[in-house]
């Protein structure tokens, strides 16, 4: 614990982040396992006296993930009164023999959650002082996480699926040029549900978000599928006005 | 400030309240006049040890406008460590002769922004301990606000304008029953720009949020228009969904 020090973070205020990724048509999560109590959780951080929330979510993803300039959003607030004062993490702390500590984690925190959707391929998973494991699950693996962070997870789940309603998603999540299938399967994965082909095709064409390259995916037969990439410019518009934004 | 006791509140951690209403066809929101500075600042306080963030925002909420169960939503947080360096309530406060508090006040605040959209006839607007006015200012005519209260105010209104994109929105704003030119002009109004009427109603009826009643608006011509009212099934569903959740 030497190496750490707590006395410029601000009281009361955390942060957790909820990191997806898609690999292998799964959607997964990025998780910490704690060294002593072996809980998974959301990797998570603080506040530093000079730093705006925006800053500390981007240092806390950057330390787990090692990427930069992510798009990290902030979706709720979880601020029951109860919810730091069983804290796993107090008891790796007790177990480091970090004592001064103790009682500055033993304050009460509210979290501001953040989700991100990122690279898988370009995320290296590492895990922080109170952790020895930093890996990514998928959805249906993952079981009971430390504190309220199933809860967390929970609604930053249903945060992105509303979004696909009106909003693009897909950047970031999938590779750079990707066919209509794959892109299907993240919706799919997303929403927990099979949808129709046509439909799809239909609908997500209509939001004029993708640019139908004159290249089929490698590898395939001769009936392999076109491949897509996203129209930056109107992907960005859609983000900032919705896909209906034409009131 | 003797009936006034801050050491129940948790440090840093404020919030600020953008509350609209609709009345006489402007977008209006509620605001207060600070006794000392004269500025014009967004209703907002702290929370209490034992409370959760929603309870201390609807707490604010009521204390303002004598209204229970608001629809309010957390939409953004504003933490630039400079936010409260310069806060004018701190100076009401040296004038009041409140001089314990000042340090505490004195303190950084993250502050959590959250928006409410109202019945304007049920406000029954009333001032805090550093305002001698709450009232209600139509947009055109609000100019600067204390602190980085303006820039609250348009990031709600932004988020108000995205959500319009993809869910519905008038149940409160608007009268129980109302026309088609009053929802129009409620949208018109949050949007900033004219619409088109016909494409304007096609589009709202295709959301099938409205049931159309049996009935002209009172004291109106032969041709007075049809009262609408919502369909709080749809409209709910709507909201949890979005518009074109039928992925």
């Amino acid at each position: 614990m030497s190496d750490f020090n707590f006395s410029n973070f601000l009281d009361h205020i955390s942060l957790d982040c909820v990191i997806f990724g898609f690999h292998e048509n799964q959607l997964k999560v990025l998780l910490m396992q704690m060294k002593y109590t072996k809980e998974w959780a959301l990797p998570g951080g603080f506040m530093k006296e000079d730093e705006t929330l925006e800053a500390a979510a981007e240092r806390v993803l950057k330390e787990r993930t090692s990427l930069d300039n992510i798009f990290l959003k902030q979706f709720h607030v979880f601020s029951d009164p109860q919810r730091s004062k069983v804290n796993p993490a107090l008891e790796d702390l007790k177990e480091s023999g970090a004592e001064p500590n103790i009682e500055w984690f033993s304050q009460r925190f509210v979290s501001l959650g953040f989700y991100a959707l990122v690279d898988y391929e370009k995320v290296n998973p590492t895990p922080d002082f109170f952790s020895d494991h930093c890996e990514w699950k998928a959805l249906e693996e993952i079981e009971s996480l430390m504190m309220d962070h199933r809860k967390i997870l929970d609604k930053a789940l249903e945060t992105i699926r509303l979004q696909l309603s009106y909003q693009p998603i897909g950047y970031n999540l999938l590779s750079e040029k990707f066919t209509m299938p794959e892109l299907q399967k993240l919706y799919e994965t997303i929403l927990g549900k099979k949808l129709d082909r046509r439909n799809f095709q239909r609908k997500i064409l209509s939001y004029k978000i993708l640019n139908k390259l004159d290249e089929r995916k490698k590898g395939g037969a001769y009936k392999a599928p076109y491949l897509y990439e996203f129209n930056l410019e109107n992907y960005n518009k859609a983000l900032k006005e919705g896909f209906s934004g034409s009131w």
